[in-house]
């Protein structure tokens, strides 16, 4: 087991940034999964066709009915913060509404958080492989980041994160997805949950808990997250995005109470609110009683992509391959024989076959290094029929580049 | 003239800085001027029976009529940028739809812009008045502030602009109100918008022009902003807040060329996008052509209620009170004589006759100190009949504390 720590370069300013290696590569990759006409297995797209259309429209409507109040600025939160409390509770995480802060999608969540605790050049403790979102968000801070394997067994490793802990390293905090973790799909064991909260405790490090997929679960309930287990350290963060619409950019934090007021602060400079339209709408969605049902529509139908690209996978792709079996979540994990590099098979793909994924490198620290032979694929936006066609045309084309 | 340096206190963190005075009599006045059932001149909020409610109904059910993409993530701006651009086109801005940056509202614009360009520590450049969102913007950085008087006849003093950088200053950007100045309601000169952009480029010095409230003009069109004098060193902001919904939450940068790439990764890290469904709804609305019509009526009403409370001043304010005459925006701005506290005014107002304003304390620096003896009233949000009633009561305030 190796530990590690990589400084990211501190380049004079955001827009020298822009210009180098990671900024490029990283744009590059963007650019080639989203060439139209592709069959994409790239991004975290929940499925179109099953986003609730004519329910948001009737609540739209609503919203917009009568009361042009609604058009004003104003904090009217408190219908929303009922529903999330009941939804978080479905969840196991019990919390009085004042300790919800709504935000803007996960992303402005994690970036808030960020903000809130990270102090230029400070430490932070990441996985060697997570969400791109995180690295973006704190590189204007230049923090020294602290680094332990995920592993497709097990996720995060534990023993890594106390040996540093241990060795004297206090970072800002500890970020992770603990159900369906991006991109490996690992969800951790209970045991890890309670060890991580106590070390979180024993040091005294915050814990930024990423549970935007904690709901999609196809094999009964997803253990409850961390915060379920500490109030005082765990800051938990989820979003409508992967459950509900993406496009209504709303997403929420779970604060430790002494948080609070500086969380508020934060969230005002940065945006005054989140879109109150969008709010309300989504509150008059809410109000139908309609989402459970809808969680229930989503976890069948993914569960049954999940499973069809599993078959697909051992239909097509090399014995020496491997990959996860996420019991939540939107992504496979798939690692394929060393010398094979991703980035190159990403290139081929979209070439050859019209077929895109995320290639390893993208999660790690500088766009290049950690999971060259590692691939990301979402099995939620494709359908059935395109998981299995699009699985067989990526297995050729793996076949061809290893000649 | 003085000119002065400031640095903010340097809080160990945000949760230490929620403790400070600034942020208590931040949050005292807030909670003060949002008392329900006042009469309020506090916050900049345009007139609620005048919000496009009915034709936003039609747009967002357009938005919502049949393609289940509208719910997806998405970048489709393209429709919205065109808008924009022809919108901006009307105040002399010309630019391409590649140098517009959509944000969630001005603040975003302003947090974005800070984050660009400032470094922990770095200098700004601010009006010792100025709009308290930028104060909440930079605060995180620690900035030196660089601050030049703010006179209620001409609004920024160039000259002491000029001063501070003939001596040395370089500020990470400069921060002004073109156009019905917050809070004070003044409009630049020609010639100070010539001068200050001839500073700009010869020191090198980015101005952040925000232009929220330069559709809404009074006498006539205004003045065309600072970014059509130059597209290098102005970066010009806006919002649809004041000129159609607040709660869409949508705003704007034009962005000099250089700065794209790093604002879009700015952007991008601090929440991925805007909410597409105010976006859409937005760009629908735009689509009916109505928004001149809209601007018109703005226009007439509130150019009513502005010489309604220009004369309600003059009818019943002391004559030792001067006030400002915006041709554009939405703020009065009154100075009492000198041993007049506003916030003591304001207290009192508040218990006594139910009105409210905003203290000239709350557009200093630290909350507590500059325009002591200022006041600022909102124009656009009270009904002419408000408006005349309380300016009235505060008038009989002001009798009551002076004894």
């Amino acid at each position: 087991m190796s530990t590690s720590t990589t400084t990211l370069r501190e380049p004079a300013s955001l827009v020298q940034w822009a210009k180098t290696s990671m900024g490029s590569a990283m744009r590059e990759m963007s650019s080639l999964v989203s060439t139209p006409g592709m069959l994409s297995f790239a991004l975290g797209l929940p499925a179109t066709e099953l986003l609730p259309l004519a329910a948001c429209r009737v609540a739209a409507a609503q919203t917009l009915a009568t009361d042009h109040q609604v058009l004003q600025y104003q904090k009217r939160p408190e219908p929303l913060k009922r529903h999330l409390r009941e939804l978080l509770a479905s969840r196991g995480v019990n919390c009085r509404e004042d300790q919800i802060y709504l935000t803007t999608g996960a992303q402005q969540a994690i970036h808030l958080l960020v903000n809130l605790l990270l102090n230029q050049g400070g430490q932070v403790l990441l996985e060697d492989l997570t969400y791109e979102g995180v690295h973006h968000a704190i590189l204007p801070s230049h923090p020294q980041v602290l680094v332990v394997p995920t592993d497709p067994e097990i996720g995060m490793n534990v023993d890594a994160v106390e040996a540093q802990l241990a060795q004297g390293a206090r970072p800002a905090f500890i970020y992770t997805v603990t159900d369906g973790q991006n991109p490996l799909g690992i969800s951790l064991s209970q045991a890890a949950r309670n060890r991580l909260v106590a070390l979180a405790r024993h040091f005294q490090i915050p814990i930024i808990e990423d549970d935007v997929f904690g709901y999609l679960n196809y094999d009964g309930p997803a253990l409850p997250p961390m915060r379920a287990l500490d109030e005082e350290w765990v800051f938990y963060l989820g979003s409508f995005s992967k459950i509900l619409s993406p496009a209504l950019r709303i997403g929420w934090i779970v604060a430790p109470d002494a948080f609070g007021p500086a969380l508020s602060f934060l969230k005002h400079a940065s945006d005054l609110d989140v879109s109150t339209l969008a709010e309300l709408t989504l509150s008059a969605y809410l109000d139908t009683g309609e989402l459970p049902a809808h969680l229930a529509i989503l976890r069948k139908e993914y569960g049954i992509r999940r499973d069809t690209m599993l078959q697909a996978l051992e239909s097509h792709f090399p014995p020496e391959a491997r990959w996860t079996k996420p019991s939540s979540g939107m992504f496979i994990w798939v690692e394929l024989p060393g010398e094979i590099n991703t980035v190159e098979l990403l290139k081929m793909a979209v070439e050859t076959e019209r077929v895109a994924f995320m290639p390893g490198a993208f999660f790690g620290l500088d766009g290049s290094g950690g999971a060259r032979n590692g691939l990301r694929l979402n099995f939620t936006h494709c359908s059935p029929e395109q998981i299995q066609d699009g699985v067989g045309r990526l297995a050729k084309v793996l076949k061809e580049l290893r000649g």
